[in-house]
């Protein structure tokens, strides 16, 4: 647990086309809590500001979508800086056109960044910056094969709810998002906060970043 | 679960502001990965066609919150109709101001929908339309006691994840909307549909309608 005087009030989400919706709003649903007991504030960050969808070409349906406002663009952050940034995945980070302007923030941010935190394959879209090079991480188990390959560097553990590595927080796909911002609320935060948050919530937590049947069932071998 | 030629296929979404993310972003990206193999369509209803803010005065922070673009307003439903409809809490349902015009929608489109789906508070919002008189419902456990005074004629289940009577379905709080959205899918579209989703989301779902901590937690009374 950090001391109440560093703890990170400053938190950031960037958005692409194609994002996962759960992958942004499951962990942020969490830290919307935590605001109510926390001087915490929220920067959105995208391209522009026009809404971005979770629809994506490449999707088979993009009558069913929904759009997220942001609030900041990737060329005027917040002047104040980010201390958090929350990496979604989704569709979108299959696409060099959809990610790219991500890709050059996240570069740009990540070294005036106390916490990096990644869901699903959010982990692959970092992973294409080199950040991971050399790091623990984990990623989508469905995904598994394209989302690893983004990182062919990145030490990638193939059976995990959640990794931490040093500042960099990466999570399995999608849903397992909610568990690591609850370990990450814990670890920063304490543990008290988070158990009290996930019973606001009526969350059932896994809280060993160990377990996940989710590796064995896409068939993801076990030692890389 | 229904035949191919009656499953429901336009669905809706009601917002207001302080809506509670995770009400309604959980069972959205389940159904948005649904949609991907299902001619699914989603309608998103407001008051206005403004961006829909999850932040309320009442909340603490509105430094912290995000918001969703709707499609149609309740003025101007999409003129085919609604099966499903999806409700959210959130502490905007606290607020007569802020849920009034929802009140009248959802009583005025109830008689042609398929099926209602309330999360959480949302189950106290349509609690006040009176549709609820007779049935068996559930709500959030921690804020069971307001939510249960909006219907004091609800037959309200203390100890339930979600509660299904005829065509309407009610969640306990928050992060429950996820798991009866799981189970609806199952009832109508087939439980392997659902199984899929939920692997493909890494989601491990609590498929027991009664399976409730959070009751005795909450200390919601067992009978009532």
């Amino acid at each position: 647990m950090s001391s109440p005087s560093s703890l990170p009030t400053k938190f950031g989400v960037l958005l692409f086309p194609g994002f996962q919706l759960l992958d942004v709003c499951g962990p942020l649903d969490i830290l919307n809590m935590l605001a109510q007991t926390h001087p915490l504030t929220l920067s959105i960050l995208a391209s522009t500001l026009s809404p971005v969808s979770t629809a994506f070409p490449s999707s088979n349906n993009p009558a069913f979508s929904e759009s997220l406002v942001p609030t900041h663009t990737f060329a005027s952050p917040p002047p104040e800086g980010l201390d958090v940034l929350l990496v979604p995945g989704g569709f979108g980070t299959r696409s060099d056109d959809a990610v790219a302007p991500a890709l050059a923030f996240v570069t740009a941010v990540f070294p005036r960044l106390t916490h990096l935190v990644t869901v699903c394959t959010g982990s692959a879209l970092v992973a294409r910056t080199g950040l991971l090079d050399g790091r623990r991480a984990t990623t989508n188990k469905r995904g598994w094969a394209w989302a690893t390959a983004q990182g062919p560097r990145v030490r990638w553990v193939p059976r995990a709810r959640w990794v931490v590595d040093g500042n960099v927080w990466t999570s399995s796909g999608i849903s397992a998002g909610m568990d690591a911002m609850y370990a990450f609320v814990g670890e920063v935060f304490g543990e008290e906060v988070a158990s009290a948050l996930a019973d606001a919530s009526e969350y059932e937590r896994h809280t060993d970043s160990e377990w996940d049947p989710f590796g064995e069932r896409w068939g993801v071998a076990k030692e890389q």
